[in-house]
């Protein structure tokens, strides 16, 4: 089983001073959920307590009302799946194979997805996209970097009043707020200033800096990539595959973005001093 | 449009004095998207630029490339529809209705769902669960639910290395830990801790007290209502839908617990002095 964390290479902005460091940073990776071998879901996690995750999900889902519906739930034993170690068979009791057809044609009927961008994914190798990697060559100084977060607060209305909203700014390479929104979801707050900026048809937005409160994982990046969007940096910690999706992308991405320092996880080139 | 948070009754427990108060949550309601007039996502949000989020949302989902593909965007003017400000409808251009039919029949055949156990409802009205309200008559005093976070924290092995991961633990009404998950994500923390549960044959976990980090949103809630769990307690801020819910199906929800002070925000009688 993959670690709960992994080592990433880090480059840290202390008081002005940059050094070059390992990190660690949480493991997100997808685990594909399968109902008597068929895909069912995908679902982004840490790993660790799989069979329990799918068991609880698919409590949740309704697919099961107890113990009593569950009968094995394992990882993959296809000799051919790449990892193997990401999938989890749920077998259900007393559900005929007429009766499964039914349920998941029924779930299929339910046009849906989410807001995170990437359930809905019917398996793990359709998650890459398959777009150009950013090409954005301009810098930013690190000093207009640590002002950000002071100028997402100033423009915060709801957050103070609450402590329950998330905000996302889109702000100029001069660090010049030029849109910001607040929901109680991470990844709507994303989608209002993308769509905003989308109805403007100011699309892509590559001369642009998305700095978002909480943490960043896939999901976010994956947002700010199909936007254009070159440098994302974030208050808190990103996931493993944040990373590896913006190093992948050509994205600069920053966490910890508070008191004036960061760190660096990817393409650290648009950082200047 | 409605506002972005609302007025809350609550329970303030500071120092183990109890007094009456009137707070604001976080407005979290359902938008559902609509593509020439046929239903084809729910979200949770904050209501608020909530064209710029169908836009955004639709740019994330690959079904618009950019401003060229967007017709028109707005709030449905069904007069049968019950809450049309919950509601937007966006048309494409050059989508002949055969090439629109295709899009949602591939999307269709897309089994999926994500962790937050709601998206994939096809429209607002099913999003509540017909499940019978939560009965426990138990109380526990708020001394013991003081010592919750600390507690929690000793059995977090991974957080205080990377500051990336959500941790739920499910908590005995003495204070006592039972088991722990961590995660990138808040619910799928939740979905382990009861998958595991569940795995034991122990549900309904109607002895339990759940406490999560972060917030608290609508799906949380409803996770913890199917597993049984009368009490949920979090960190930070319950949502507006996240305390209706939880006042419906008579769960005691707890918002705030930290430095041995917490609110209440529903059926306050479980708690004691």
């Amino acid at each position: 089983m993959a670690d709960a964390y992994r080592g990433v290479d880090v480059t840290r902005i202390r008081s002005g001073v940059r050094t070059i460091d390992v990190d660690r940073a949480a493991t997100e990776e997808p685990l594909e959920i399968r109902l008597h071998n068929r895909p069912f879901s995908v679902i982004m996690r840490t790993p660790g307590s799989d069979r329990e995750l799918a068991a609880g999900f698919l409590l949740a889902e309704g697919i099961l009302k107890g113990a009593d519906d569950l009968g094995t739930i394992e990882y993959c034993t296809d000799p051919r799946a790449d990892h193997p170690e990401n999938i989890v068979n749920a077998s259900l009791t007393n559900q005929s194979d007429e009766a499964l057809d039914r349920l998941l044609a029924e779930r299929r009927n339910v046009t849906t997805n989410s807001s995170c961008g990437l359930c809905g994914r019917l398996t793990i190798e359709s998650l890459r996209t398959d777009a150009p990697p950013l090409s954005a060559a301009w810098t930013i100084p690190a000093s207009t970097l640590v002002d950000l977060p002071g100028r997402l607060r100033e423009g915060q209305a709801v957050f103070d009043s609450t402590g329950g909203l998330h905000a996302a700014g889109l702000f100029t390479r001069e660090g010049k707020i030029e849109t910001l929104a607040e929901d109680v979801g991470r990844h709507n707050a994303v989608d209002k200033v993308v769509g905003r900026m989308l109805m403007l048809e100011r699309l892509p937005l590559s001369e642009y800096v998305l700095f978002v409160s909480g943490r960043t994982s896939y999901e976010i990046v994956q947002k700010a990539f199909l936007a254009g969007i070159p440098l994302v940096a974030a208050v808190s910690a990103p996931s493993s595959l944040a990373i590896e999706l913006a190093r992948d992308c050509g994205m600069t991405l920053i966490g910890f973005l508070r008191d004036r320092n960061f760190n660096i996880y990817s393409h650290p080139e648009r950082v200047v001093s």
